[in-house]
């Protein structure tokens, strides 16, 4: 994503800490203390300008939301949108997704959304995708058993590369779709990415993998 | 496949015995005497006018090829090919996929290749598919231990199909492609549906799955 350099943006994030969580790992094992209710606590990482969450979080009142995002400059903008709607059901995280295990204990995740992931291509860069293994790893680590993830992208390398890690981790693929926008999916929401990318006439692919159930 | 009525086919069938065996049964588990050599054995099931696997056997002579096709007027034009190249690691079966098990060993073969299997799009087909589970496993009865699949098609709702289909079943990805035309793999070879496919801008998906070792 872009940097544009946004000096104000650290205390526009500082002065809004109802929206923005500030040291979040105190929450850790009670998020749902913080949402004050008992619904499923679906997680976005790479939230960017945010409308994908602000408008799920519209859609569906019963799921709380949290929008993670690395960059200061990136998640204004998504803050911008949770002031003017202000909804209960979604909350924001300036992180780097590296700390989830610090902030969410195992279980207190039910779904992980991935859209429009950085692609690092060059493969010397492959620990840095967020579907590498090490990262399902991670969001093992805070999942429910048999939780899912949901990753959509245009980008073709990131996706074979993903399908590929996935299964050799041992998910399981509940559904695919090779041109999202051309296919009987229902419900779609799009991101800032995905609507430029599709005005470029590029297929959508999005897929929904689950953790296996484990041994006992 | 357009069928054109062909009457003299299966006579002409009848007439090569050493190239589309007849009673195949009654090979199960000597195969390798067959050919006389213990080299790898590969199958492709519905050859269709076999010049894939007439090309394959070409290019990998350390590696036994059986083509397998159900309609005697399509084989015939395999049957052709391999006239002309009298192969020896290149043999025919004119028969139904669903007959594998009566026809190979547990273990006797290393490979499955699909190509352009028909698409069956309806769901009330779905079992007619190649890669509906009863036929994977079907697959997993005549397969090496973590024996492989290689499928490729031009057909998106097959292709997604196939994907979930495979990891439900328990397969492991290798390899996929969403572009093969536009992808670093290297030595394809078309086959006749490919070619024409192709022809039209149609990006061709192919991927790789293994069985999984079985727990001891
Ligand atoms: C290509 S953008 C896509 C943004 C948005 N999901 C969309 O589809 O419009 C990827 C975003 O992920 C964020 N990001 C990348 N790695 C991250 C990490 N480790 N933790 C948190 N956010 C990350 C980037 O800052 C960037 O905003
Ligand atoms: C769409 S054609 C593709 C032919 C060839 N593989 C190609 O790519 O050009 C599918 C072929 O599979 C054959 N086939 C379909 N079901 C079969 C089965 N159960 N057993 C053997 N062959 C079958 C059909 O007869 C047909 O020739």
């Amino acid at each position: 994503m872009r940097l544009r350099n946004k000096p104000w943006a650290k205390e526009k994030i500082a002065s809004y800490p109802q929206y923005i969580i500030p040291q979040p790992e105190q929450y850790k094992g009670r998020w749902h203390e913080l949402f004050a209710n008992d619904h499923p606590i679906h997680i976005e990482i790479g939230t960017g300008k945010g409308r994908f969450i602000t408008e799920m979080a519209k859609m569906h009142p019963h799921i709380n939301y949290i929008g993670i995002e690395l960059y200061e400059s990136v998640i204004v903008c998504a803050l911008d949108k949770l002031i003017e709607n202000d909804l209960p059901n979604l909350r924001l995280l300036n992180v780097n997704a590296k700390e989830l295990t610090n902030i969410f204990a195992k279980g207190e995740v039910e779904r992980i959304y991935l859209n429009f992931s950085d692609p690092w291509p060059k493969k010397r860069h492959e620990k840095r995708r967020l579907t590498y293994r090490s990262f399902l790893e991670l969001y093992e680590n805070i999942l429910v058993d048999e939780g899912e993830i949901h990753f959509k992208t245009d980008n073709r390398g990131l996706f074979e590369y993903s399908l590929v890690s996935f299964s050799q981790y041992g998910l399981v693929l509940q559904y695919v779709s090779l041109d999202l926008h051309r296919s009987d999916f229902e419900g779609n929401v799009m991101t800032e990415y995905e609507q430029k990318f599709s005005e470029k006439g590029n297929p959508i692919y999005r897929c929904e993998v689950k953790y296996r159930k484990p041994m006992s």
